[in-house]
């Protein structure tokens, strides 16, 4: 079972496109439209348009119920969330999108249809829409520069969905009293290097020179030199490259 | 300290200007351009099409810088990061967006710069760019339809920068052997509840009736209450409107 992404009252069909675009990405398929901007079904100019939004998530969207009025879309639904800025005066739980996905996994599991509510955007979710849905989910978001785009606010929740089915393993590298190499400081090794070897006559077959140098590269910074490192291997390049005693 | 984001020969200026919208929103502000396909600095037709993308994002667009190529752009950074699909051809470590992160966060608290790369849209990064990086990112996503818009990657690393900054509690609710109720459910008994207090005089002033509704719906909701609970309250409704004895 997944979450419903439900759009009230969306203005522009390129956002429709995308926000499908965006749930496709993640695995989400249920889409529902409540009272779109545009009279459904399209004509062949906004289709078009929505169409090259969704860059091929066109299942979505063939999919996807339209409904006139909100409390027609989510009759069937247990509980919804509305994602939306944190209101001023209404007395509802506010969850942020990775908690709220957590709590919405639990959900799904023992059984419940659950609705996600994104509103139109210029204006956003009326509070007479937020009447209905138990709980918020407030992006973390910058205070200054805070009203995201209507399917960047579904992607968050689609990558929350996506993300919390997968593991991961961290790394950490100590490096002591040195420190990592600049970009700067690695390529000025690497063109020594390459320089050093093409003098040599290492790179038989002209062609094959990018992907050699690219390997050569790759394998180097696997090993994510310190700035000491860095000076070691020019030593060990002039080293070599001088001529036998 | 922030992490810069790099757009690697970026091909279309709105999504330059929604990555911008999107890095504004979640507090990012370094933004470096690549061998931008559109010459820069843009002419008015491409400069007004950026800035309407950007929503107001403006002062990102206006501090980005521009070069030539990345061999350029990078050569202050310590660490980068290529966001891409996970490569086949390439020995690299490859982690989540959160586990990404997570590590760039104790290294810019260590004082590395760190650079988030993001391929042009049509063709992504190519190996030649990959070999700058020490590691990949790869977005959690529908092995089936993996390409994301270029905005939508950007925001997912950067709702990871914002998302991390910031604590939450989750909650739980134990339903036992009842469920909790459909929202048609809550609608039917919202409907009686009202339509007996509409009866009963409740709203004496018609213009204060849509808020007060809104205010007794939220005060019902935040119980989530059980299918057996809103039969419940019927009754308890049903009672309290009949005449006294």
């Amino acid at each position: 079972m997944q979450p419903v992404i439900l759009l009230v009252r969306p203005q522009l069909v390129e956002n429709i496109g995308t926000t499908a675009r965006a749930m496709l990405n993640c695995g989400l398929e249920q889409l529902r439209l409540v009272a779109p901007r545009d009279p459904w079904p399209l004509d062949n100019t906004h289709q078009a348009r929505m169409l090259a939004a969704a860059s091929g998530a066109d299942a979505v969207l063939e999919q996807a119920s339209v409904f006139p009025s909100l409390a027609e879309a989510i009759g069937d639904l247990h509980t919804l969330y509305a994602a939306t800025a944190r209101p001023r005066d209404m007395l509802k739980p506010v969850l942020t999108p990775r908690l709220a996905m957590a709590e919405v996994r639990q959900r799904l599991a023992a059984g419940e249809k659950i609705g996600f509510l994104f509103g139109p955007e210029r204006t956003g979710l009326t509070n007479d829409d937020l009447s209905v849905v138990e709980k918020i989910i407030t992006i973390p978001a910058n205070p200054a520069f805070s009203s995201f785009n209507l399917a960047q606010a579904v992607l968050v929740l689609a990558y929350e969905w996506c993300s919390q089915q997968q593991e991961a393993h961290p790394e950490t590298l100590a490096y002591g009293k040195t420190r990592p190499a600049t970009k700067a400081e690695l390529q000025h090794f690497f063109d020594h290097l390459e320089r050093e070897l093409e003098g040599h006559g290492f790179f038989t077959t002209p062609e094959l020179k990018p992907s050699m140098v690219q390997n050569l590269r790759n394998a180097l910074l696997r090993g994510q030199w310190s700035e000491q490192e860095v000076r070691t291997w020019h030593g060990v390049v002039t080293a070599l490259a001088r001529n036998a005693r």
